[in-house]
């Protein structure tokens, strides 16, 4: 049985004590696909952005914050692990710098200079040794052609394209692409259904 | 007995269809003040940001998501209360635009353009019929100075100064202070006693 590191949820990137750049993800995905692997028979370890849901009592968990936070337990546990889904849905913009007490309002406007933040797949593919590697895609506009294209950049070896309506939603809408391009599969349903398809794909074109 | 509207939770403000600025605000400052004025016998109404708590079903809630539509919200219900409490942490910035899909990383820094959002309470005071207004203020530095002035800037009767390490907890440290700049009382708790001074500081001070 395999060793499965899942990151999920978002990350968050404060700009003064009190306010920060985020999304809606809610976890949902990543604990769906959590109890998927579990089921399954795997080995789960959760790489998890500040959540409302609680991941399931089989899987080893860490809690971070930011990007930047991700990445460095992603690294640490990736060399043990044999592959990735990174279900997270990390900033990919932080504040050039963090004030250090609460920006007041001055009645002027505040000019936000926003640096990108370190990919967390992409790091992780220059540090592989063999480990097989999902991303997903959230996509508003020309969602196939912009998930190959991330699936290549990253150097992965599947890409789950998702849309906007699935953040904070039970339901999602998904299509599969191997890394040649060739679509996988196709499904809509409950991220919990979701969740096996991927499980089934990944056990079928990644696992030995 | 009274009409009290409670503003709670944080708003969202958008840069792209996936992407907001926002605060850890949970929610249940407000939902505590919800509980005291409902077991005091008032008449509850809760215009709240997007949270993951509920809200006690005695009271009437109205959802919103950016500072402007809570501000919509309040003014509405303001008009048939006796008076508001500003429990929620609104963001007083927003994005100048709305990139109409999510924005890609190019390589470069992104600089994000901020305007003020409306202020919630300084709005309620210009349209006041009598009513009674008490804000909060979270502070990094300076607390009492800034809540005073706050108060005074906003036109509030009376200002809970409170601090960051409130946020997302389920404890508090408050000062409340009165029109005049007095300090009426101060408590250090659970949010649920901390809204149980705050009701009585209320009642003795403000309702007639």
């Amino acid at each position: 049985m395999a060793k499965v590191l899942i990151t999920s949820g978002p990350t968050r990137e404060y700009l003064d004590p009190v306010r920060y750049l985020t999304n809606a993800s809610s976890g949902r995905m990543g604990r769906a696909l959590a109890d998927a692997f579990l089921a399954a028979g795997h080995e789960v370890y959760v790489v998890s952005g500040p959540v409302e849901i609680t991941y399931p009592s089989g899987c080893v968990v860490r809690s971070v914050v930011t990007t930047t936070e991700m990445l460095e337990a992603a690294v640490e546990w990736f060399a043990q692990c044999d592959g990735v889904i990174g279900a997270a849905a990390p900033c990919d913009f932080r504040p050039a710098s963090l004030a250090t007490d609460k920006i007041a309002k001055n009645g002027g406007d505040l000019f936000l200079q926003l640096v990108e933040t370190p990919d967390i797949l992409a790091t992780l593919a220059e540090k592989r040794q063999g480990q097989w590697i999902v991303g997903f895609a959230l996509e508003t506009r020309d969602g196939p052609d912009k998930a190959i294209g991330k699936m290549r950049r990253k150097h992965c070896d599947m890409m789950i394209l998702n849309y906007a309506d699935a953040i904070q939603s039970e339901r999602t809408h998904i299509t599969a692409f191997a890394s040649t391009g060739e679509i996988l599969g196709s499904f809509a349903g409950s991220k919990v259904e979701a969740a096996s398809e991927i499980c089934e794909w990944i056990a079928r074109h990644l696992m030995r």
